[in-house]
């Protein structure tokens, strides 16, 4: 499949970025890089990252290496912060995640300390990277948009109003939320950034951004209908995880079949707003992938 | 005494811009901006901010309230970051303490992952803060001194360092490195602020730079001879902490007599890099204070 091909490329690109921005395994104190590196490249599969690179190639329709170069601060910085989001996560008093990507999660690994302190690294890490940007102003804006996701409106505040929901019979407007500010405003932060590098419109740049937000609201939406369904194979860990947890999720909220016409009306919207858009075969076969793991 | 009412009048400052930069305890998701509040509002001494605004009045010989103004995003993302490594130190599995300036700490009043998360929330929001700045380089370069200050170069490898350390016989040097990272590296970041909004030449940036550091250091060389030799008042806490928690101390390296000859020696170098220097006189008593810790 030519999408599975393009994220390959794409994926190896970052992960050499990835492997030049953080610091060396050698380095004093070395446990702490040790830890970084361990959780970086766990195995991550880089969507976030690629979604920023396919748009910005679709917005100036170069594809080549070298047009990627100045992008690459950009897609490290995100990554860095999805793990540490991820990291911090999984400790014990958060979701108590043993594995991460079949491996043990970082504080299995290296211990609950070492474990906090890595994600606090890999945060401080993210903006770091984002310095690299040689364009100044442009470093500033990209800033401000992965500052603005990481924080109590995006990533951190979804994580609050997860756990401060637990165990309660949520209604779908919350639930919907802390969707869209745990998944939604990374992946919307990597479109906001790759509109700021290629100079779109502000328009353009809100279009992409509800496509994100779509595109990161269906992906939960399909995660609650597999877990229920109990399609190990198709979610990529073990099933039935929701209903150990007692989560509400969207099948518990909907049922099955009316989860399963709200995800394709998510791709659906994600799609009517790139079909006029000039150089969308990435990003339309991307919203393909999406809809073929609707079961 | 007249320092204490400039600490005092400074104080103020600093608390109400620390109120405005702050979420409001009534936004969305209530709980996280509270317990952002409830840790930056727990009594902080805001030393590290008031050394900051000392030296840039100091370099530019201004002390109006209004020339104070354009530094108070970096005065409040200075406190953020300090606590928000005070938070994230105190859980359980790093340093646990239960309590924080004689108040339940962070995890003890909000429980762990809301801890864990209001760390995370004010090392974003400091970063965020910075860009409050209306000047653009200026916020570069700041956010570059606050990124490094925070790194496993500084703050976080400094945390890494003590806590590998824990209960094991380390050496002077390594004892040394773990307090310039751990509490040098943020008064650093300070006098270095200071000095980019002064417009200071690279010579008083370096020379303030070792100013800072030789006032962490004395600062916890002279914590750890209160500590050992009980000194509670003066400690502003319980003392024989470090001996119940089998922590390598300067008096358990170097006695009594020595650690105080060395802290003595640490303000006196700090002294000579200031002392030629103009509209020195609050940097100089407060050093005095420090020099009045010594028992």
């Amino acid at each position: 499949m030519l999408l599975e091909k393009y994220f390959e490329g794409r994926r190896k690109i970052i992960n050499k970025a990835l492997d030049k921005y953080l610091p060396s395994a050698d380095i004093y104190p070395q446990k702490i890089h040790k830890a970084m590196r361990y959780s970086i490249f766990a195995g991550g599969k880089r969507l976030r990252s690629i979604l920023l690179i396919a748009t910005y190639e679709m917005l100036v329709n170069r594809h080549t290496s070298r047009a990627l170069q100045k992008l690459l601060p950009l897609a490290a910085a995100i990554e860095m912060l999805h793990t540490a989001s991820l990291i911090h996560d999984d400790l014990p008093f958060i979701d108590n995640a043993d594995e991460r990507r079949g491996k043990p999660s970082c504080h299995k690994k290296f211990g609950n300390a070492i474990a906090i302190l890595t994600g606090d690294a890999l945060i401080t890490k993210a903006f770091e990277t984002i310095l690299k940007l040689n364009n100044h102003k442009k470093a500033l804006q990209c800033l401000e948009i992965l500052l603005d996701a990481a924080s109590t409106r995006g990533m951190i505040g979804g994580q609050v109003v997860d756990l401060t929901s637990a165990q309660k019979r949520v209604k779908l407007h919350v639930l919907r939320d802390i969707h869209l500010k745990k998944t939604g405003a990374l992946l919307r932060a990597a479109e906001q950034m790759a509109c700021v590098m290629a100079n779109a419109t502000k328009q353009v740049t809100n279009a992409l951004s509800d496509f994100a937000l779509n595109i990161g609201l269906a992906y939960q939406v399909i995660d609650d209908i597999l877990d229920e369904v109990g399609a190990d194979e198709l979610l990529g860990k073990e099933s039935g995880e929701d209903q150990r947890n007692e989560r509400v999720t969207y099948p518990v909220l909907l049922g099955i079949e009316e989860s399963k016409k709200q995800a394709l009306k998510l791709i659906h919207d994600a799609h009517n707003i790139i079909k006029y858009m000039p150089n969308n075969q990435v990003l339309t076969e991307f919203l393909e992938t999406i809809r073929d793991r609707v079961p």
